[in-house]
């Protein structure tokens, strides 16, 4: 599955003209350095010179300081569907996809960031700074809470969740065990930390699950 | 009590050097400016023209731009300190100071830091990064963790809580219900965020709560 994803990648990636897969390059290193930095910590001079391009063809690609920040916004919305949403949907409707999703965000958080993750970095940045970026992180924060809820249902509709559970309850309370998770994890390096994600995520399903 | 706090804390800023209470000062903008742009995007420049002091006064006062870090850990420390560990002690032993301490929390997460929380700013920032100052982030986490489970040991031995509930993992599940709040809080600023983390703690009570 891996390879075969791999492989498409590639295809997909040789389809492309050589500015987009500049662009492309351009933005996966910018959101590296942004996840580190954070979103106003990346500057069109430091990107420019670990790209090895000048600071008017970065111009040329992105237009302005701001547009880089959401097209970095935007290839983090793009790992985090392909790299955990689409997964999920592939698991079977109810507890199996609400797990599935679980265990692949758990596994972007822990394996798939070395540099960290552009969101937890511009979240704190952006959180009262009104402008695009803001309103940006706003869409994929309420985006967020409706794939997770939307995930949830097919647990009530498969009988396997309680009706009257909330989704948008188990939506933010599934992002605080994978962000204090995400935090702690990079922080203490300590597998008991993992362990402890893992209960808080089996105890979470037991409160909705059907008692019946 | 709050009264009686500000006139003890002029009578102690009163007795303090005019050294001390510039440091102070500057703490506490480097402290703010840290909370929106992160530790690294501090600059003794920009803190200098914020703070109408020149680079080399703050030098003096500093040493490096690295010891400015550390300062102002150990000050958002205190200022936790002050706002949440303090007036959760004064509650009184078992459940009663577990919710204490996530009153005091919840409120220091909406009202008491405009800006942000510099500790929400760092992690990102220094997750992977070796050196003092997430060697103080370490040892700030595991302080943090430590302090919670102390707190909610005084439950298991007022009978409140089971006497196998783990205090490490109500510990994490503590700091996951917050941080999910103080992020969606500040980007959405919708009180079902606050409601919804309101739940999530008494949920989380009831799971570590004697049943007989």
């Amino acid at each position: 599955m891996q390879r075969g994803r791999r492989t498409n990648g590639r295809a997909i990636v040789a389809a492309m003209g050589k500015g987009e897969r500049t662009r492309l390059a351009v933005l996966a290193e910018a959101t590296e350095i942004a996840a580190r930095h954070g979103l106003s910590g990346l500057t069109i001079g430091t990107l420019a010179s670990s790209a090895g391009m000048s600071k008017s063809g970065l111009y040329a690609h992105f237009g302005s300081k701001e547009a880089l920040q959401l097209a970095i916004l935007d290839h983090a919305r793009e790992f985090f569907i392909d790299q955990v949403v689409r997964p999920a949907l592939r698991a079977p409707r109810g507890e199996p996809r609400v797990r599935a999703l679980f265990e692949h965000w758990l596994t972007c958080c822990r394996d798939r960031m070395p540099a960290g993750c552009v969101y937890m970095a511009a979240k704190p940045e952006f959180g009262d700074r009104p402008g695009p970026v803001r309103d940006r992180l706003v869409r994929d924060q309420l985006d967020l809470y409706d794939m997770i809820g939307q995930v949830f249902r097919t647990g009530i509709s498969e009988g396997h969740f309680r009706p009257d559970a909330d989704p948008a309850q188990f939506a933010q309370d599934l992002e605080g065990v994978l962000t204090a998770f995400f935090f702690a994890h990079r922080l203490l390096r300590d597998p008991a930390v993992e362990a402890r994600a893992r209960r808080a995520f089996e105890t979470l399903l037991t409160t909705v699950r059907r008692s019946d």
